[in-house]
């Protein structure tokens, strides 16, 4: 059962399996477009995964990893219109391929998508899932709305920083997997530590998505290098060098269209070298990598179910794309 | 208890004391904004009527009266940027007012709490609720999407115009009600004929626009008279003339802008008035409230609340704003 690309493939039928009405159709082949386009499925996974771990069946918990798996595939369809975005997974985005209207009403669509299968469990069990779902939701669009604050500011601090990636990113991995726990019918203890186990894991893999972004492997990492500094994106490392370069080197690079792409990045990447970025992000991915893991042992959970997550935090850790 | 301006002010109250978290201000502010620039407040009027007229106490579906006006200024929200409208009840729009991504993200954010505000009742109810809802938003965004498409087809049939209409606008309002039968612990038939008289009550609303848009009287009308007519809008009076004239005037004055304005109104007017397509639209409308009339006899209500309804009903279908 603690195979990964059981699960994966367990998820991806499913998702592939949703039934859509015929008509109308410029509402709904857009959903079914974002949700065929792939992805990682890491969340439904640590649902389902959660749920095996806890003593439950992975049945148990379909429709509640379905319905996470739509509801973040409807933050990315909205954040695309926000971003102006073109390409998602090597596709063009909704409002590209149709228009801005398809996009927000399919985007719509699809959260009442993700509430109707979040709902669809035992009649005992739906207020604890919908109040944990919404009450999620909620922060992420909190985290999407100070992610736009801070592209106007110029004093983020690195606390206000991880608080946003906490919002934005990780509580929809801890709500992932205390969905899971819900659906095993877990003791609150439980629950309560694999949702902070969620959390750990998914500072660890935003943090990871900015250092990739700068130092990544460009022959592995599927994206341009360097994008974020080019976006004066504010990132860990951006916010970590705006606090401590004293040189005013990189005061003359923000914001700065005047210079050649290569030599943007390359500058403001010598700034993160100086003050030992790199290196220092890592240390902060591992740090969160070691805290999942302490987290996971306050639940008693099977070895092979214990490998499996020590194995995917250590390739959160790790991965190159 | 069933006086129409008893129970808005009761609905005002609950709206007006929705806490909000203070950050970050982006997100909440525009959500605050719209839910205080008022409007009719019909859906949650009938949620509350609904829920006392079977025996209910109205605190009891006072979340879901909320979360239905919420879930309402939501799609207008989301409406708006659609259709690029800059002026709702007065006042600038979200998009207008801030930016369109602050309308698409707040606009999720109203579509959560409102999913929020209705799933808090009994545990035992959570379920029903939540189905109800969250078919009835599906088919609420189905109707958007068929007026849309419908904006670029010439050969709508009154039937495809009345079904749509149906989804767009007469679902939230049996929901509303069906949702006050909910929270009274009606029975199922009970349930039903609220439904029933909920879409039936909605036809006539949305009827009673159309007819206003055309042939309302310009001095208390709020709008400019003609609107629909100046935007080729397809309502019942456009269609029914669509298939019906044959004398050719019509297809020279659709998608003509070289007309003067108030000459396009006066000519497609006249062509209405040869069909005699206001007068048969109000027979519609009429028709309509009268089977809404006929589904309440379903239900066994006292005779004040069957009063309330009665003129509820004739103020739909005399209203002249």
């Amino acid at each position: 059962m603690f195979k990964a690309d059981y699960l994966i493939e367990y998820i991806n039928k499913a998702v592939n399996s949703i039934s859509y009405p015929a008509q109308p159709r410029g509402l709904y082949e857009p959903i079914e477009y974002t949700l065929s386009g792939g992805g990682k499925r890491l969340r439904p996974l640590l649902t389902l995964a959660t749920c095996s771990a806890l003593g439950g069946d992975i049945g148990a918990a379909k429709n509640q990893a379905i319905g996470v798996e739509i509801f973040h595939n409807f933050t990315l369809l909205h954040d695309d219109v926000m971003d102006k975005a073109d390409i998602r997974r090597g596709r063009p985005t909704v409002h590209i391929k149709w228009n801005e209207s398809t996009a927000i009403l399919s985007g719509d669509a699809m959260l009442t998508l993700a509430t109707q299968y979040m709902s669809r469990c035992d009649a005992a069990k739906t207020w604890e899932v919908m109040t944990l779902f919404n009450r999620t939701a909620m922060e992420v669009y909190e985290g999407q709305q100070y992610d736009m604050d801070f592209e106007n500011r110029d004093d983020v601090s690195v606390e206000e920083y991880l608080k946003m990636i906490r919002l934005k990113t990780s509580v929809l991995l801890g709500c992932a997997c205390e969905l899971g726990a819900i659906m095993a019918g877990a003791l609150d203890s439980e629950r309560k530590a694999f949702y902070d186990f969620g959390i750990k894991l998914g500072m660890a893999f935003q943090l990871q998505d900015d250092y990739l972004d700068t130092y990544g492997d460009p022959t592995v990492f599927g994206k341009k290098i360097g994008g974020d500094i080019l976006n004066d994106k504010k990132t860990w490392l951006l916010i970590s060098a705006m606090t401590e370069d004293n040189s005013g080197e990189l005061k003359q690079l923000i914001g700065n269209n005047a210079i050649a792409p290569n030599e943007k990045i390359a500058r403001v990447k010598a700034v993160y070298n100086t003050l030992n970025l790199g290196e220092r992000c890592h240390e902060l991915i591992d740090l969160y990598a070691s805290e999942a893991l302490t987290t996971l042992n306050r639940a008693r959970i099977p070895d092979d179910a214990m490998d499996f997550f020590t194995t995917l935090i250590d390739a959160t850790r790790t991965r190159v794309q």
